[in-house]
């Protein structure tokens, strides 16, 4: 079945390992289409697979299965599992790698718990029957002998409770969220730096309200005057709701990153000033 | 219809972005066939995306569809395109990166202009019907909001005219060629340095008279005796007409851009001794 | 026809001539499905490819064609062969980029030549019918004019034999191997490097008896006492069997890499105690 599956790894470019899962599922379904999303995940960087899965698994047609595997607890106790929500599937170790996912699917994040109750729209299962594993399982590497293999099964129509007990809460990393101070101020957080150096930040189109006169946005040193609506506008440095709904931080012709010297983590916070109701 | 898409950006490979965009093609077309020219176009330049795809387009099937998506100017008023040629259609946005294509198919650029008028052969047209893209459109990102759903639709047969008015010429960048000196001499400019350190430059084989008995090759402050035929011929320094039939200084067993600490755009001169003629 | 095709390459990733060569075999077979093993090879890296490609191919479905680019003689008289195997078919310049697959299809190496003998599994042919190729073809791009329309072409159901005629030996590597040192050491050596910082050495599983009592492992001016079971288990330094079967070292949560500031061909020593026989 020609099934889509998209592949997130920690693996890099330079080793056979993507190689070799690609190799499993396809022994399993031949006509899997497989398409990569990133590879290039700093290693064990578990929240910044969950972003860049985040920002890209909407636009994928219904259905598509997604196999996320930055898994710094291979072969441990760590449980491995299928989430089934309305859009998509995903196989994945349940140690935070969907919380963007299962934000987005409007699981409820349990304060406290990194953990977050997945409510009747989404069903998951632990990964437990190896009977669709390879065998044997190298205790190194499950992305190719159990994820690959369970990802391909999945593509070939087996619902995921063939694959092992349901499960009612995923594992959620506490996401970077704004901050709202005394003053009123909005304290983001630089969440993700892309490849044009722009500083995607953690607040959200919604939370800056549309009865916003005026705002006021210091990053670093320096402070930006009103939101652009493209990069092009201004000149050096501007603010702008990026494509995936995140207020950035960019330079025109140039990288805010290098021009801000920022890391992320770095505040970035937004003064609003609001229009006097009529 | 499994038609073949390929995709140059300048979106690197640590985003999401390139993924997006694969998936808002699937997501119309599921059976389109996606393969990647090159994603680590340096961003923003025009002129090294149109070089990459100058050298691979030509070698896919007839009808292929190469996505183009270099765009400092997405969001402002640049326009977006499909180019049709006799071998291939091309969606872009109109900012020069099809120069090379249309250098490629006999488009006549226009002195002092940066357009290339089309003649009869090649057909294009300015992406403007909103029925398909994606809605709404984020203004930071058009390739998958509006090319990659153009693509697509492109892909199962729609033909140009449906996405907007016909228009008759295209940006061009000025393209590097080399200079023709009073003694005779051919100064050439590096514009292209290749994974090996191979030095492409824009002097063609037709630019090397067949008559030539002899020629000398003045790169830095080195100097090569004729050409070779192979990488692997000769020691050191060598000139070699390339795949893509630029004139190439290499390195036997090393890197000729770390030896001579060469640049884009840097000359290369070149001495030719014709033959007497009979 | 729907075959599938891995490609292993030194031409990295900053190129059109991964994707020249894979719109050339769409040209020849539109329905094969490309796969990328690796193109971030060092330049001429044989080895290396070697390696990468050996740990990769046994997962791909019987029958998949793997073409190995990693080609400094191109042009030259190096021959360039065809290998099949009960598993899989190779494309690839006969300069022992083949090395881990022959080692791994029993090829039997002989000694002192750096040549495998082929054996009755195997059957290999040398490349030299050029209607199957590009034409005209460049003196310096074979894996575009004549590997990749070959790969092609045998994806399309032609057997080996029409490409040219049988050889009974390939190129081989001399392989890394342990030696045993007169006290009993195992003296091992790191052949690869991965994407983690891990050290891959040259020390299989089947080296170490199974009646070993204990291990030490000395790598650097570190000791390591015993084996772990996974990356997760220990702190600092740890020795595994990895995925490919291979004595690795590694570092939890960090890298093996900078921590011993170690590179290739670093030697590894194995002290065994043997289990007293009962």
């Amino acid at each position: 079945m020609a099934a889509i599956i998209t592949l997130t790894t920690d693996f890099g470019l330079a080793d056979g390992c993507v190689a070799a899962m690609k190799g499993a599922i396809l022994s399993i379904n031949p006509e899997a289409r497989l398409i990569d999303i990133c590879h290039t995940i700093r290693p064990q960087a578990i929240s910044e697979a969950a972003f860049v899965l985040g920002t890209a698994f909407e636009f994928f047609p219904r259905g598509t299965i997604h196999l996320a595997m930055v898994d710094p607890g291979v072969g441990t106790q760590r449980r491995a599992v299928i989430l089934r929500t309305p859009v998509a599937d995903f196989v994945a170790p349940d140690n935070g790698v969907l919380s963007y996912v299962l934000q987005k699917s409007s699981a409820k994040a349990v304060t406290g718990s990194q953990q977050a109750e997945l409510g009747p729209a989404l069903e998951a299962v632990a990964i437990t029957r190896p009977e669709f594993w390879r065998s044997p399982v190298s205790p190194t590497f499950h992305g190719r002998d159990i994820f690959a293999p369970v990802a391909a099964h999945l593509s070939l129509g087996h619902p995921p409770a063939d694959f092992g007990q349901q499960v009612t809460s995923l594992a959620m990393l506490p996401l970077s969220q704004p901050r709202r101070e005394p003053d009123g101020t909005l304290a983001g957080h630089v969440i993700h730096i892309d490849n044009f150096g722009n500083l995607i930040t953690d607040v959200r189109a919604g939370d800056l309200p549309r009865t916003a006169q005026a705002i006021t946005i210091a990053a670093g040193s320096h402070t930006i005057a009103g939101l652009s609506r493209t990069y092009g506008e201004g000149k050096g440095l501007l603010a702008i709701i990026g494509s995936s709904g995140y207020l950035e931080i960019s330079f025109n012709e140039g990288s805010a990153v290098a021009f801000l010297d920022a890391r992320l983590g770095d505040e970035v916070k937004i003064r609003l000033k609001l229009r006097d109701r009529p």
